[in-house]
C-alpha cells in the first residue's frame, strides 16, 4: 500500500494485502468417489459421465478439478483408477487437477500422466505423510495441500496449535528444498453447530498463517462449517465471503451450485482485487455468474 | 474480550467487538413511493396493498419498516400521506417505522401517531437539516439516520471527509442533548463500477465511525454498490456480509428477496454473535431462511 492510500486499515490485515490483485482458485469437488454416482462411473469406466462432470465444472468457472478415488481399498486399485481418470479428464478440459490421495503409488501414477502443474491433496503434520508426499512435490514440481492436523493432535481446537503444525510442515519443506509458494495450508473447519467460535477460529488461523508465511497459500473445503444446521447454503456462502476477505487463496467447492462463483468474483471486486470489475464482467459475459 | 480469548485479532477490529452479541436491524425498504405500484396505492389509499407489503416484510424478518412518501410535492400532502400510512401499517404489524423524510411537518404528523420508538430517515451534515430533525428526535425520543454528506461536500470521496461530517453531526447532537446511541450514521455507498475502491472506502468509513463513536450505530442501504454491474444480487449479498463483518448495526433492504435474511443471520452466527446458532435455527423454524 502506498503511504497516501486512504485505506490504511488494510495494513492491519495481512491476508487482504497479500490477496490483493489475485483471483481465488476454484477447485471443483465433484469428481469424488464418496459420491455414489461417481463411484459407479469409475467402477464402470464410464468416460462420458466423468468427462461431463469435468466439463460442467470447468464451464461454471473451476480453475482446478479435484479427483478422488479414495473408495479404492488398495493402492494398486486407486493407481489404476487415476491412470484412467487423469487422461480422461484432461482430454476434455484444459485445467490442472488436484490429486486427492495420500498414497505414493496412486499419486506417482497420476503425476506421470498429468499435464501442467498438479496439486496433491493432501499432506499433514505427520512425519510419515511428509516423507510420502514431499519427495513427489519435489520430483514432479507440483504443489500440495497441507492440513494443519496430525494423528497425534487431530484437528486442534485453537489457532495456536494449528499454526504450530503449519510451522512443523514449513520446517520439513525446507529439508526437501520445497518453497512455501507451493504449499496451500488448510486451516481446517469444524462445525459452527458444535461451537459458535469455530468460524472465527478458522479465519484467525488463516490470517496467522498468511502473516507468518506470506509466501504460502491457503485453501479449504468450507462446507463442514454448516454441518448440523438448516439452510446450509446460506452459512456456506457467508463463510466463503468472510474467508475471501481474510485472504484465502483457493476453495474446494461445487462451482455448479447456483450463485457460488458469482459471489466469489463479486467479493474479489469488492475487495478491489479486480481492476474496473473486469473479471466480474468477463465472467458474466461467459455465463458464469448465474444467481 | 477476555485476556485468554484466542481470537485476539478481534481486538484490532472495533466493529466486530461492538457488534458482538447483537442482531442487525433489518429495515424493510418496500413501502416507498419511488416504486410506481406503491405510489399508486398511496394515491388511491389502497389499504390492502400497503398492509400486504407490511405483512410480507415482517414475515420475512424485517425488524423495522421504512415508509416513504417522497413523491408528494408539498409538505402538507406528504403529511396527509403519513397520517394515513402510519396507522394503516402499525394496525397489522407490530414493528417500529423508519419515517423517510427530511421535512418537519410530515415527520411531526407521523411521530404523533407512531407507536413505539420511530427512526427518522434522515438528517445530514447541513445545519438546516439538523435544525429541522434534532428537535424532533429530542421531543419524540426517536432515533435518526445521519448521512455523512452535506450540500457543500456532496458524498465525499474519502473516509476522512465523511468522518469529519460525522464529527460535526455528533457535535451538534450534544447541543440538543441527544445521545449518540440514537444516531445511526450512514457511511454512504458509491458504485463499485465507478471506482474499485468504493466498497473498501465504505467499510473503512464504517469502522472509523465505530471506533471514534463506539456508542453510535451505523446503517446503510447497500444496493447502490452494484449500480451498473451485472448479476447485482451477488454483489449486494457479498457487500452485505462484508458490512456485517465490519460491525454494521442496521441495513435498509428488501427482506423478501430470496436468501437475504438467511445470509444475514448466517453471518451473525459465523461471527459468534448468535449463541448456539439459536437465532439462526429459530428463524429457520419461523420460515425466514428461504435460500
Amino acid at each position: 500500500m502506498s503511504a497516501t492510500d486512504p485505506l490504511n486499515f488494510i495494513e492491519d490485515e495481512p491476508g487482504q494485502q497479500i490477496g490483493k490483485g489475485t483471483a481465488m482458485e476454484i477447485i471443483g469437488e465433484k469428481i469424488n468417489t464418496t459420491r455414489k454416482s461417481v463411484q459407479q462411473a469409475v467402477v464402470d469406466r464410464d468416460i462420458d459421465f466423468i468427462q461431463d462432470l469435468a466439463r460442467k465444472q470447468a464451464d461454471a468457472g473451476a480453475t482446478y478439478l479435484d479427483v478422488n478415488s479414495g473408495m479404492a481399498l488398495y493402492p494398486e486399485e486407486e493407481a489404476a483408477d487415476f491412470e484412467w481418470l487423469v487422461p480422461a479428464i484432461q482430454q476434455v478440459v484444459d485445467l490442472p487437477l488436484v490429486l486427492d490421495s495420500g498414497r505414493q503409488l496412486p499419486l506417482e501414477t497420476a503425476l506421470k500422466l498429468h499435464k501442467g502443474k498438479a496439486m496433491i491433496n493432501s499432506v499433514n503434520g505427520d512425519l510419515q505423510s511428509m516423507e510420502t508426499i514431499f519427495p513427489l512435490v519435489k520430483k514432479y514440481g507440483c504443489s500440495a495441500i497441507a492440513l494443519t492436523s496430525s494423528k497425534k493432535s487431530g484437528i486442534p481446537a485453537t489457532s495456536q496449535e494449528r499454526l504450530k503444525i503449519a510451522e512443523e510442515i514449513a520446517n520439513e519443506c525446507r529439508k526437501y528444498d520445497i518453497t512455501l509458494d507451493d504449499i496451500y495450508f488448510d486451516p481446517l473447519v469444524l462445525p459452527l453447530s458444535t461451537d459458535g467460535k469455530n468460524g472465527l477460529i478458522f479465519i484467525d488461523t488463516l490470517r496467522q498463517i498468511k502473516k507468518e508465511f506470506p509466501e504460502a497459500k491457503t485453501v479449504s473445503g468450507l462446507s463442514n462449517i454448516s454441518f448440523g444446521l438448516p439452510a446450509r447454503k446460506a452459512v456456506n456462502l457467508a463463510f466463503l465471503i468472510l474467508s475471501i476477505q481474510a485472504g484465502m487463496d483457493a476453495a474446494i467447492l461445487d462451482p455448479t451450485s447456483k450463485g457460488t462463483v458469482a459471489i466469489i468474483r463479486a467479493t474479489e471486486a469488492l475487495m478491489d482485487r479486480d481492476a474496473f470489475c473486469g473479471q466480474y464482467i468477463a465472467a458474466f459475459r461467459e455465463g458464469k455468474l448465474n444467481f
